[in-house]
């Protein structure tokens, strides 16, 4: 492909690209030491849509929103997916959650105690009953089970435990819909987790079938872990379901995606390019926290970080890199890759933004807009979202 | 030194060593994602110390309670260290909190802005004046300050404000009070801490002078760290402080000491015991969560522990051990720490508590005192202590 | 089962314990900065299988030996099993080595040519042909491939190479044969290693079938990583062919097993043991260098580290740990395990090997045999065997 | 400073920036299972001086070459210094070698034996004489000295033993010579090394007084530790003498610098920008192996690697860097960073290199210059340089 039809076909990619927004990134995070709260945070569901929309008036290419439950309870589905519709968005993944009641403690579907099992697996099915009321395509599952003791439970029981859980929840699903297991090596479980990794993950989605799909959090690995071979392994098996994005340089630190590593987003996004994973219904997340920076435009920047590693990743000239890995070039393979990723896309990404309506700086946008500053006035009184809340 | 007059040496050893209980192990813990609560937990410092001096009674070696200011903030603090001899116990260390206030979202110490930075230096200050009523030795200082980005504050001009605080308050120690300057590799920030490492406390305390010493918690490191080196190295150089006595298997899991990896822990107390440490003012703190096990027992557990990998310590052949070493006899010198380490201390302990008054087996003892009913009937209503309350 | 029956049934687990030893740990080895000679290596296979002797007769448990082609390539393999048999010993598995050749620096069987891919697959194909002949049941596939730098190959066309090759491999297998596919992390690829991680052996092993099984090397894991959870999820899918066993504090440091982290081991063997591992068909094996200590009396006492871990597995009382486990009695569970693990069972163990006709003190007993001197007299002239020679 | 006088100073400290090459970067490496050869390896210390003024007549901004003794041993230094002259390079740094000789089994300076130590520092002595003999500034120390096993060796005692070999050759330093104390996390030592960390480095040059300086090897540090930090700290402190440059994903790969992770190479170089580093003294020196990839390429895409960091770190605007720091926002100041680092620095840097009569594209000129295979025809026969040879 030459260079110019490399960048049109590029930005065709691009202003089809689709990135999911998490709701609870909008609220109030922190760590075990503090959540420092920020003023202006939603208070319900619909403020949290209405903090997405924003987002994607100004990038262009975050439609949908995943909800997570019962932090987005409502009493009625069909209406905030209306809801959603008139602010031009979508209901994305519904995100479970079986670790915050005091049931929890001991596990949810791995609980020693059937009737712990029973109450997480009715969440989990209400889980899917929502779905069918948004037209959620996706749940995503993650389990925060495990033990915090050598001894504290079988490791191998509780898996049998797990395998029935999925197995009900796999058998409830919908003929378009997915189940979406993430794995994460620790905590809030210090000695195992049932899901410590993507082979754990994989071999339970291997038993369940084709709607059962692996997610990828770009925070929940080993250190020193190649998480780009994990994206081409799970792809080149079908078995990629999705990804939370977000960045760390320790453990799961939730920053921004990309802040830590943009090289290490790049290389996963050329993965997925070159694997056939922007068209193959991979759901791209964001599932990020912040802290202590300011969250629209927080937000607003990742979406961006992912644009641009993506628009690296579609620059990649995949005729000489082939050559190259062909001909044994170790140094010209690896200088094929780094010519894209040295390039300075955000001209191009720009243009995209423009095109699709959208802005060409959207924070600089979202600043002039003075959104940030009318919700900090008009959200006074009531209950801030958090994270857990 | 014979088989046998090591052993009594070992117990004379034993009978004196003096493990600090901290308050807010007493209370609720958790993560990020939930803390679950259990009854009978204390609702004020009184009670916290209720609850330590029955881990003393059982123990024998427990006989001080560190101070964790705000959360056992208390109007007369002579009064309560009246009431803590009243327990057979005495105040240990106290502790600052710099983290929890809104103000200290981007730092205290090291914040960019005085007027904060002035705020926390008051309240180290303030910690000092407790010392004073409390009769307590060591301040013990944990920053949770760092950054989350790339780019956020300035790494230097950070160094110089903290070098700022830390020398005040050195200004204001009294003659026979010291600093213990604690390091910790992330968490709550996640790009840089301001202390990160032992090498960076150590820089500090060394331009202080030497009431300022470092505090080594055994979960505060890098994957692979050497910990026992670090112990070798400030004891040598005559500035290690203390310890904060937890364990992990990944990040900070402040899981009870010794159940993550127990020949570690023999072997930190293997070079305390080799350099002296054992006499040299050294303050053998605890400091853990017990996220989802019972309090008291875990707690008792803990000393056992140290008590135990302290013993084994003692059981060093350090004559044939000095030999294989002079020789290069690898094998040899490994076999006789290893030697110890397998030794079934147990007994031994189990002895050294019954000449102490205390209970050979402290956890069965607890468990037939009747004390955990005791406080789950009588600890109701109030607001139960949490980490961080 | 009473106490007395289980250390019964412990002894009669014990003396049915087979421990493979690897022939190459009797040769010198290094690190890439200097191999240290050390007199009295052997020179030939047959050396190394005298001195594997000499570990079998101390210990009692170590009746086979693992050989490494072609570092022990011979003529005739018939008699090299004869010459085996006549000291008492048999010979194990088979490893193959497609990592030291020039041909290979870009890969052997995911080699980009595919005239490199068919002489590695020669060699596999070759050292299934020796099987035959040595009566080996297994085959020991550990591959090097990898990249070091990103771009210089495509991750997923190699796993479509390896699959080829071992989907050719397994077609060659005998009935009676398996292959063991082993993971590592990383070294000496520094970017992507075709088979990193349990996932990725395991994922192969399954599409090939029941004859193709996971090797554990305990050395070859991300920091952090639960190896016991591995080898319970592998032992539990019927997946886990074997183990390598070493230790290591950092990397992949090919310590003496059990050197490192004595309480690892243990909990690996407890899942061994309680996954019903011991009868499973599994290959215990050491996968060691001994950089600097003397090497007989080094693998004498790894053999001696794993049997005293699986002891203490034995010793576990399973009754009471299900019990607590099944309580949520997280103290108590733990209890149950560390109870195990903190008992003395050196005088188990001797008992076990002395009614082996094997020796109480193996490490005694070899230095008082004279075989180190021995060897050190005879084994002049020649080249002596080292890692990768 | 407004955008183009930014440019300018920019592009006036990148001509004076001088990178040293290490004399062994240009010979085989390779790891530990296999060192791979390549065609036109040098064979003499003069063909690595003439790989090396290749280097620099292609970047311009490579004038320096450091010596490892004994692999760059000749008879005469001043005829060695003279034809370095006479190819436009001087001799940079002596690299002292006290870990490949049997009798450092056990270590060298800290060896428990005192006449291997008197041996180790009789060394040290001869490459300061080599320094006075060459001209240079630097002797670059790295110990590889450390144990394998718990109890090996006396930790404390080698830290005397240590100090003792330093004080003797800081004593011999000449006014205008320096010491660079290097620290590596592990390898070849696998349970203690007797300089691990920055801490370590730093006390014992503390100690010795100015001449001693901590040299930061960006391979060799604990995974998640924060290098940039290190690096401001030191440069804080006046202590960092230097940097051995290469990139690493796992241990210490030694892989081209910036090749892993670039964004950490700008933030280390921002850091020494920012901390008035370049023009510090700081000797800026590339250490790495090129096991795979053809060696003089590999090391003029180093230099170009450690080059484009220094530019975009120099590209930062200090004054928006450092109002967003003092207002606390984090999403500005972070941003602030971004940009310089998103920017394409490529032809910036190629007008430095063309006005320093360099080449703007120095790897396509190297392999349009006919040195690659001119090389290949004419070193054949005589020993290939090795690492360690």
């Amino acid at each position: 492909m030459s260079g110019q039809s490399a960048v049109s076909a590029a930005k065709a990619a691009l202003k089809s690209q689709a990135i999911e927004l998490p709701s609870w990134a909008f609220g109030n995070s922190g760590t075990r030491f503090k959540v420092f709260a920020q003023p202006g945070v939603p208070r319900s569901p619909e403020e949290k849509l209405a903090d997405a929309a924003r987002v994607h008036a100004h990038t262009g290419v975050a439609p949908t929103v995943a909800l997570h439950i019962p932090w987005d309870r409502v009493d009625d589905y069909a209406t905030l997916a209306a809801y959603a519709g008139d602010l031009g968005l979508r209901l994305g993944a519904i995100n479970s959650n079986v670790f915050q009641d005091d049931d929890y403690k001991l596990g949810s579907v791995t609980h020693p105690d059937a009737a712990v099992r029973r109450k997480a697996l009715g969440h989990l099915l209400e889980c899917v009953d929502i779905m069918d009321a948004t037209g959620s395509r996706d749940l995503k599952l993650w389990f925060s089970d495990g033990t915090n003791y050598p001894g504290q439970d079988d490791i191998s029981a509780r898996q049998g435990r797990l395998a029935e859980a999925l197995s009900a929840v796999y058998e409830r699903l919908g003929d378009d819909q997915r189940m979406l297991l993430e794995y994460k090596l620790f905590e809030p479980a210090f000695y195992t987790t049932d899901v410590p990794d993507w082979g754990t993950a994989y071999a339970h989605c291997l038993k369940l079938g084709p709607k059962a799909q692996v997610v990828v959090d770009t925070g929940h690995h080993a250190p020193g872990t190649n998480i780009e071979f994990i994206v081409a392994m799970l792809l080149r098996e079908g078995k990629l379901g999705g990804f939370d994005f977000n960045s760390r340089f320790y453990a799961d630190d939730d920053l921004m995606v990309g802040a830590a590593d943009p090289f290490q987003l790049f290389r996963i996004m050329y993965e997925v390019v070159h694997g056939g994973g922007l068209d193959a219904g991979i759901a791209f997340m964001l599932d990020q926290c912040h802290n202590i920076e300011e969250k629209i435009p927080a937000i607003i920047r990742s979406v961006m970080n992912v644009q641009e590693a993506t628009a690296k990743a579609l620059l990649v000239d995949g005729d000489a890199l082939a050559k190259a890995q062909r001909e044994g070039d170790v140094l010209g393979a690896n200088a094929v890759l780094m010519d894209a990723y040295n390039t300075d896309v955000r001209p191009l990404v720009a243009e995209v933004r423009d095109e699709l309506g959208a802005d060409a700086d959207p924070v600089a946008a979202y600043r002039s807009s003075g959104y940030g500053q009318k919700i900090v006035a008009d959200r006074v009184g009531g209950t801030q979202a958090g994270w857990g809340a």
